[in-house]
Order: C-alpha cells, then structure tokens, then sequence
C-alpha cells in the first residue's frame, strides 16, 4: 500500500478493488457448504463470550443502564453492517476492553452533574458518538490509515501480546473474585458466607482449569492418534464450543447439595424485561443534553476516535498478515470511514459502538486458512487416490492434482494466480515415471507438505457469526445458565490460542531454549531468523521488546489515561524509524521485523522450488 | 530357567549365582555416585505413599491396633533385609493392599472372641504367620517357582494392568471419600458441615489433578525444549516428590480462611505416643493363645502363603522383564524362601509382613534402566566431543566411543558381554572417514539410538530407600502435613506410570488407533506383531484379554474371597497352554506372547546391524 494523503483517494482506491470481488466474497462462501460453520461457531464462541463478559462489567458500572442486551446488540449489528458492506470481510467486530472503560468514565462524570445525571446519560454519549464519527470521517478522507504499513511487526505483535496479557489478567482477576463476596451484593446470603465462598472459588478452579485443558487439547484434536478422522475433524472444530456445553453441563452436577448461587453464573437482564426498550428514546433526549455538554463531548470523543483509529486498523492489518498469504485487497481507509458511520448509528441508539478487535479478527483468518486447507486437502487427497488407482506414475499424479487445484483456484485479477508450483515438479529429482505404491505414499502427509497457506477469504462466516450473535440477545435465558467460571477458562484459552505464531513470542520462548535444541525451532516455524541473525542480537532485541511491552502493561493499569495505551505502541513507529536502526544492524532488523517500507521485493514463495528443495535434502 | 522340582536344588542354584555377582552389586552402585539418588527418591516415594495409605486403612479398621508406623516399619525392615541378603535387589517389598484385606478380615474374626479378644489379636497373627513361613519354606524348597516361567506375557501384564486399575479405584474412590464425613469422625465437627464438605471435596480435586497433571508432565522433563540440560534432568529426576512438595505447600495458601480440618491430612499416631510399644510383647503374648486357635491359624495362613508366593514371584518376575536386558540371575527361589524368615520375624514383632509389590518392582527397574543410560550416554557424548574436536574421523569416533561402552561393561560370567556391536560398524554403509561435522551430526541423539536398555542392577539403592522407609516413622510429624488429596493423585500417577511398556495396554489402545495411524505405533514401541500378526487376530486376543481382565476386577469386589484373586490369574497357566492354541495360530500366540518354555532361542540384539539396518535407511 502506497502512502497518500490525498482527500479521498485511499477511499476510493479502496471500494473499487474490493467491489470486483465482491460476488466472489459470497459465492466463495456459498461453495464451502456446511463445513463454513465450523469456522463460524469458532469465532461466535471467542466473540460472544466477551462480549457478554464486558457487557457483565459495564452493568456493574452503570447501574444497569447498559447491559450484556446492549453489548451483544451493538456487535451484532456492526458485525451485519460490516459483513454485508464492509471493506475487509475478515475483521472481527466487537464492545472491546477500552469501550467499556471509557463509558464508565462518562458515566461516573455524568452521574454527578446534576443537569445531566444517568438518565441523560445516553444522550450525552449520543453527542460523544457524533464527534467520534466526524473525526473517524476526517481520518477516513484523509488517508490516515496510510500511514498503518509503518506499523511493523514489532508494533503488531507486541499489540497482540499485550492483548493476550490484558484477557489472561481478566481471567485470574475473575477467578480470584470468585473467592470474593461481589460488589453491590448482599454479604449476608448463604452463598457469600466464607465456608461457601471457598467452595464457589476452588470449583471455580476446577471449571475454568478444565475447560481451558480440554479445549486446548480439543483444538489439536487432528493429530490425535485414536478415533476415527471424522470425529477426530469433529472434536477439533467444534471442540472449543462443545467443551463450554460440557463444562456447563458439570457445573450442575453438585446442584443439590449447594445452594442455588453456586458456581457464580452469569447476571444479566432478559431483553424483555422493562427498561429494554428506554434505548428507543435516546434520539429524541439528545436534544435535552445542554450546550456546553454538546460541546464538552469533544473531548472524550477524541480520545475515542484515537483509539477506534488505531484499534480497528490494527486489527485489520494482523487479520491481513502477510504469513497467510491473502489474494484479496486490504481496505483500512473505507473500512474506518464505515467505521464513523457505525459510531453515529449505535450513539443514535445509545449502545456502545463495537470496532475491529484483538484477537478474534486474526483468530478468525486462521481457522479460515484451517477451512480453504482442509478444503483443498481433501480434494487433492481425493484426486491423488483416484489416479494411484488407476496405477498412474507419480508425474501423472502431481499433473491430476495440479489440475485439481487450479480449479479451486477463484480466477481474481489481483495477483496472478500463486498455484503455478506444481507445473515445474516434472522437473524435480524425484523418479516421476515409476507408478506409486501406495502403502509406501503418505499421499495426505504429502499434500500437507505441499499446500501453501490460503484463505478462505469470503463474507458469509462473519455475517453468520454476527447473526448468532443478534441470536444471543433471545438466548439470554441459557446462556445465563454459563458459570462465569467457565468464562474465565475461556479468556485464558483465548490468550493462549493468540500465541503461537506470534514471532515475539516464540522469541520470548527461544530465550529459554537450551542452546542444542533452538534448531528444533527452526522445524515448527517459519523463522528465518534463527539461522541469519546471531543469538545474541536476538536477545538484544527481545529484551527491549520485552520492556516495551511491560510499560505498555504498566500504563493500563494508570485509572483512566490507561486507555490510551495505543499511543505507546503509535509511538513505537519513530522508534522503529529512528531509534532502533542505530542500534541494530539493517539486514538483522529486516529479519526481525520486516517493514515494507523499507523492504526489497520480496521472493514469492515457489512451490516447485520449495519441493525441489525438500526432494534434493532427502537424496542426501 | 529349567523346571526342577529336586528339594532344595533351586534355592542351591540361586545363591550359588548371586553370590558371584554380590560384590559388584554393591560396587556398582556406589561408582554410580550421587546420580543413584534420583531412582531412590523415585521409589522412596512410591513406596511410601501407597504403605502409609494402607497403614491408616488398617488404623481404621483394626481400631488403632495397627497403624501407619507398623506398616511403615514393617516396608523398612523387610526392604532392609532383603536389599543386603535377599537374591534379586531389584524386588521392593512393602506392606500391600491384600496383607491389608487379610489382616481386617483376621482382626475382625479375633476382636469377637471372649478367649481371644483385640488383646489377643496380634499374638494369634503371629501363630498366622509361623504357618504361613512354614508353607512358604515347603513351597520354596520343593521349587515352586520354577513353574514361574509359565506365567507368561499374557499373566504377568494382566496382572499388571488389574493392579493399576486398583490404584486408580482407590485413588477415584479416595477423592469422593472427600466429600464425605468420614467414618468414626464426628459428623458435628464444623469441616463436617455440608458447606466445608463441599469446599473440602473441591480443594481435594484441585489438588489431586494438580498433583497427577505435574508430576506427569515432570517425568517427561528431559524432552522438554526449554531450561538448561542440567535443569531438565533435575526435573525429571525429582519432578515427583518435588510436585508433593509443591502440592502440599500449595494446600497451605488458603490456611487463613478455612477451618482447620481442611483440606483433610494425613492421620496417623506418632511413633513416640504411648501403645507404639505394644509390640515388643507379641512373644509373650504368643503363649497365651488358646491351642484351638494356633491351630486354626493354618486356615489364613494358607491363604497368605499362596498370594504370597504368587505376589512376591510375579512382583519380581516383572522387574526382570527380559526387555530390560538384565544380566545378572534371577533367584526366585532362595527369595521365597527369605520371605518365609521375614514372615516370621514381622509375626514374632506383631507387624504385618511386607511382600514384593507391584508396580513399585517394575518402576525400580524402569528408573535403573534410565539411571544407566544416562550414566552410559554421558560417558559416550563425552568421548565423541572428544574425539571429535580432534577433528577424528567417523569411524575413529565410533571407535573410540565403543572402547568407552566396553570398559564400562562390569565384568560378569553369566552372558557374554552385549558389547560387541559397534565393533562391526566400519563395515557399514556410513561414510566412516570424512572428518566429523560437529553441527550436523547430533552425537546425543545418535548416541540415544545406539544405545541398547541396559539396567544398573545393584542393591544400593533399594537399602537407601528401605532406610529412607524406615526414616518416614520419625519423620511421621512432617509426614502428616501432606494432604490426602495430594496422595489420591500419586496413586492415580502411579496407575498412569505403570502402563507405557504394558503391551496388552498398548494393544487396546491399538483397538482404538485409526486405521491410518496405526504404522505410528511402531515408531515408539518395538511391537513387531503390529506388522506380523493379522489385526483381526490382534482384536480377538486382546478383547479376550480384556473380558478376563474384568472378571479378575470383579472378584476383587467380592468381600473375603476377592483377597484370592491372584488365583484368577494362575488359571491363566492352563488357559494359555491348552486352551488359547486352539483358537490362536501358534505363529501369532508367539508374537503376541512370547512363552519362553516353547520358544525358539531368541536373537540377541545385534547393534552393528542395527546400525547397517537404519544407515540403510537413510541411504535409500
């Protein structure tokens, strides 16, 4: 992406390139029939569930004023909004952490003016969200987001760490006040005396630690070695989900030898319930609101739109990263500028607004790289089979499974088609003309060696996942029946699923590797890396990262100027530009963390070659 | 071992073999250094847990007669006993769940007789006792043991498998015990309240799992990619009795803010209260026995002796598995025989008399194996470092590496020396003269690869853990600080530990292994028949396996009579030998249990083509 600041222009770049695939992003959808869901109740679980979650502790802020009702409705209606619409069908959209600090912020400052107090209060967010919008649109137009491919890697994983380190901490604050009596509650019920405290905290322990076991485990449920394919596919799709059911359903077994307020579940309004529907209202108050608060709202509003900037354009961009390799074009500039619009709707209706969010967006890339993968897998897998049985050679077996993949290839003018690869594998070492034996042929292993990495980029898991969310306001009624345990189990899996890939992060971890096995890295990842920068610069430049991220860590936990810890990681960009490159040789930083911008044309990744490669290190 | 049934030429031929290797059996383990420690906390701590378990059992069920410190005493004088003048070192003996089940049974038969009374109970055990030395002495002296080699593969890992199914009851049935006032104990107590109960039962579970979670994860330490070598040995040395530590630390935490009660601990009298020295007046006691009893006495001691007999063999043929290459003699006979004097000598004190135990004999040997191996691997990486910053060639270093094996071969007469292996190594296909590239070739995981299991059979460490037994009586104070729940997860880990390297295991998980992964069993166990044996045939054996594995189980629930279900597992000699060919190939009852009386003589394992075989392989 080119940096210009011409009004308009990222705009209209943006909305041109992404409508000639527009129907691609629905028929692609389409074509992946039933096994779309499994990607799409993975990301309804890892949205819904915090989101119910903050929805939970802006209730306890509020006074009830907004609720989980209000959380669940505003995602669900951006995240309609933005599947049908939007720019980047990839990104997640969700009430995240920040949001609900700053509508606690507003609403303490509103309560105690008595020309506003909590029943103006929406009202006045409603004027917050007009001034957020209208910043949001003038960041749009002017081609701010431009500037994101300064944001390196080292600015976006270090994001997405602080983001695992802020749901892990929620997940030990939650268990410990498990052991505690709630605020705004009454002491004296029998649920709250200190022998039934204890007992709510240790079963809390044993809810949320075997949830976060078994979904972990779920999740790597394919390589198990027991069970048939099918259910070992079952389990590692819809492992994360079924182990919430599980651990809910477990949570009952004790129910009659405990009272009836253990395990803690969740607390929140039926939708139905009175007071629902004051939202409607909320239009018609704002011209209620004084002047100089009309006014005055400028000014968390600028603090809002500095955060939704930053937060729905990163979230794009690690949905977007260049290790998945997407065909499909980036949008960040419409994308914010719907984005304003969104803010102005749900300010309007007097719900917090949901923007792009951590870790879900690049969550949910992945288990669409699992989809197209598993998609692809089991056609070649099919094809190769057909033709070993009809005694081809192995030439004619590659040729059939090229064909093969070709075909599934969208025909996308973006970029020429990367399926060139299997061409050239005549080429190759391999004795291609003997006809293969198929006892000695792990034909799937082979497959999975061979397959890039490819997305699933279509529209239609995003808008089911948001529809389910909508569906959730109406399930309040069972999902009330969640221990919040289990929730905390959730976040502690959700930290713990956005590690792996993060190169920071496997850094962290190459620190404590013993020396003789750090090559056992180089057999996981993809991390060049090990072999072209020494250990000790490698250590040099994680520890500072490490620091970095502890101050980010530290200022989150400062009252309310906390929120603005993305500044932190913005000013990361001149330290990267200017400070960093004194320090560290250009060719190691490139290693480490590769910015475009200063980046050579990169070798795009040659499947023929890779193979030769693998072909040639075996003859050895 | 040749069947014989001459009087006393059994117990003739054991002593005359072992005497000849005594010295080094002792030598051996003291050049072994400090390194012997890690298998003797290993097993020190397997040994103790389950006696001090059994022992407050027995306190509950004989009224405090009998308690932890006699049980603890008894584990400990025997182990002392048997380590310095017993014939196989690598059997552990301890007071075992059946002598447990006899003595309740005895207790309860005596305590409601005017003329003999709980005063008199544990002088008429001792009257027990002499009978069943007496039977044990006939049985060891006509040879009896020499049918041991009809207990094939088949009786033995039965037998083993029924055993960790009863640790893993007990464990199971420990944890639900948690939740409920115990027996004897006053229901009004406040940790007896529904709600303590409840808090209790959870802490128990956290706490179990805890345990059993770790200590698994620590044995598996040395494969661990992070922490410095040194670190990760230390850690799977002494994960386990380090994660009891931890565990029971832990149980501390919440002190504060729970009664007293919780998480329930260990029960047991100090050695020192008044009652512990009830004992040393068994003797006296002894005369006063009506003669009507003394003779009745025989009936349990026939009982005693035939587990006994059957136990304490099988508990030492399984420590000499002949996968663990063993090559010093057994002496089956000369230890029954031994057993019959410790029988008498714990009757004449009025303890109950320890016997060989399983899994703790198999676990000894296992950890033995890992012992020498490591002390082998060490020497080996060091000669090929060595060598090869010599710049040695390939060849030189593989001899020069097998110079260091054959001087660490402890001289013995019985098998001709295992060592010759890598003599023939220049022969083989590997490229033996190029200088040595220390980067690409990986000594240790070469080394791994060579090394055939060898065990460092010595007494060393079974006197050390003995007398380590013997020290937990003083230590009783400090060993009461370990919560209960703490024990349930070692037994529930003892369970788990005793299955790897259990065939008929492997083979039920085999039943369950997808078809297309079943190739992958072989690359972790040496389970020829995975590929020799027709899988219908494999399926077959092992259902019928399991089905009488159950019957076995379910007898062990039948009140008096369940003591004898090691009967069970001798019908299994007949079974074997006329019942099982008939429906079984004779081919594939060999691969799937390998009965030394029909077999073939078997191949010794021959490194140098080993090594041709896997350089072979790498070649193609």
């Amino acid at each position: 992406m080119e940096e210009s600041f011409v009004p308009f222009r990222g705009i209209k770049n943006d909305v041109e390139k992404r409508l000639k695939c527009y129907k691609q992003d629905w028929t692609g959808g389409f074509r992946a029939g039933f096994s779309i869901l499994a990607p799409t109740t993975y990301i309804f679980f890892a949205s819904a569930i915090p989101v119910i979650s903050f929805g939970e502790q802006l209730d306890r802020e509020t006074d009830g004023t907004l609720t989980a009702v209000q959380t669940l409705a505003s995602t669900a209606l951006c995240g309609i909004i933005h599947s049908i619409i939007g720019g980047q069908p990839l990104l997640i959209l969700g009430v995240a952490e920040p949001t609900v600090i700053m509508y606690t912020f507003m609403f303490n400052f509103a309560k105690n003016r008595s020309d506003l107090g909590s029943k103006l209060f929406l009202a006045w967010t409603g004027w917050v969200c007009m001034w957020t919008a209208l910043l949001l649109f003038l960041l749009a137009i002017l081609g701010a987001c431009s500037i994101i491919n300064r944001f390196t890697r080292i600015a976006g994983e270090l994001f997405g760490l602080l983001i695992a380190m802020l749901f892990m901490q929620e997940a030990i604050k939650g268990i410990v006040d498990e052991f505690r009596v709630p605020e705004r509650e009454n002491p004296k019920l029998i649920e709250y005396q200190p022998s039934w405290r204890f007992a709510n905290g240790m079963f809390a322990l044993v809810l949320s630690f075997g949830l976060l076991h078994t979904a972990l485990r779920s999740r790597k449920a394919r390589s198990w070695r027991y069970g048939s394919g099918c259910l070992r596919g079952f389990i590692a799709d819809y492992g994360v989900p079924l182990m919430v059911l599980v651990w809910t359903a477990v949570s009952y077994i004790p129910a009659r030898s405990v009272p009836k307020g253990i395990p803690r579940r969740l607390f929140s309004p039926n939708p139905w319930s009175p007071g629902a529907y004051e939202n409607w209202t909320v239009i018609k108050d704002m011209l209620n609101v004084p002047l100089l608060y009309i006014i005055g709202a400028f000014i968390p509003a600028t603090m809002i739109a500095v955060l939704y900037y930053f937060d729905h354009s990163v979230a794009s961009q690690l949905a977007q990263q260049k290790e998945f390799n997407l065909r499909k074009p980036s949008s960040f500039h419409y994308d914010l500028l719907l984005l304003g619009l969104m803010v102005i709707i749900c300010g309007l209706l007097g719900i917090p607004p949901a923007n792009g969010v951590i870790p879900q967006s690049p969550m949910h890339t992945k288990s669409l790289a699992t989809l197209k993968h598993q998609l692809l897998r089991n056609r070649l897998v099919e094809t190769a089979h057909k033709c070993i049985s009809n005694n081809a050679s192995l030439g004619q077996v590659y040729g059939s499974m090229q064909e093969a993949y070709q075909q599934m290839q969208s025909p996308l003018i973006y970029q020429e088609s990367s399926a060139q690869g299997l061409k050239e594998l005549k080429e190759s070492r391999i004795q291609m003309d003997a006809p293969v034996d198929e006892n000695a042929f792990d034909i799937e292993k082979e497959i999975d060696d061979l397959l890039p990495v490819e997305v699933k980029e279509q529209r239609l898991s995003n808008l089911l996942q948001s529809t389910m969310v909508g569906g959730c306001v109406a399930a309040m009624p069972l999902l009330k029946r969640i221990p919040t345990s289990v929730l905390w189990g959730y976040f502690a899996f959700m930290a713990i699923e956005s590690l792996p890939g993060n190169q920071f992060w496997e850094r962290i971890l190459l620190i404590f590797t013993a020396p003789s096995r750090r090559y056992k890295v180089l057999e996981n990842y993809h991390a060049t890396f090990v072999e072209t920068v020494p250990f000790k610069t490698i250590l040099v430049f994680t520890i500072f990262q490490t620091a970095y991220l502890l101050v980010c860590f530290g200022i989150t936990w400062v009252p309310i100027a906390g929120v603005l810890f993305p500044v932190m990681i913005m000013l990361l960009v001149p330290v990267r530009q200017y400070v960093l490159p004194r320090f560290f040789k250009g060719a190691h930083l490139q290693d480490l963390d590769a910015a475009e911008y200063e980046e050579a044309p990169a070798l795009s990744f040659n499947l023929a070659s890779y193979l030769q490669y693998v072909a040639g290190e075996r003859d050895e």
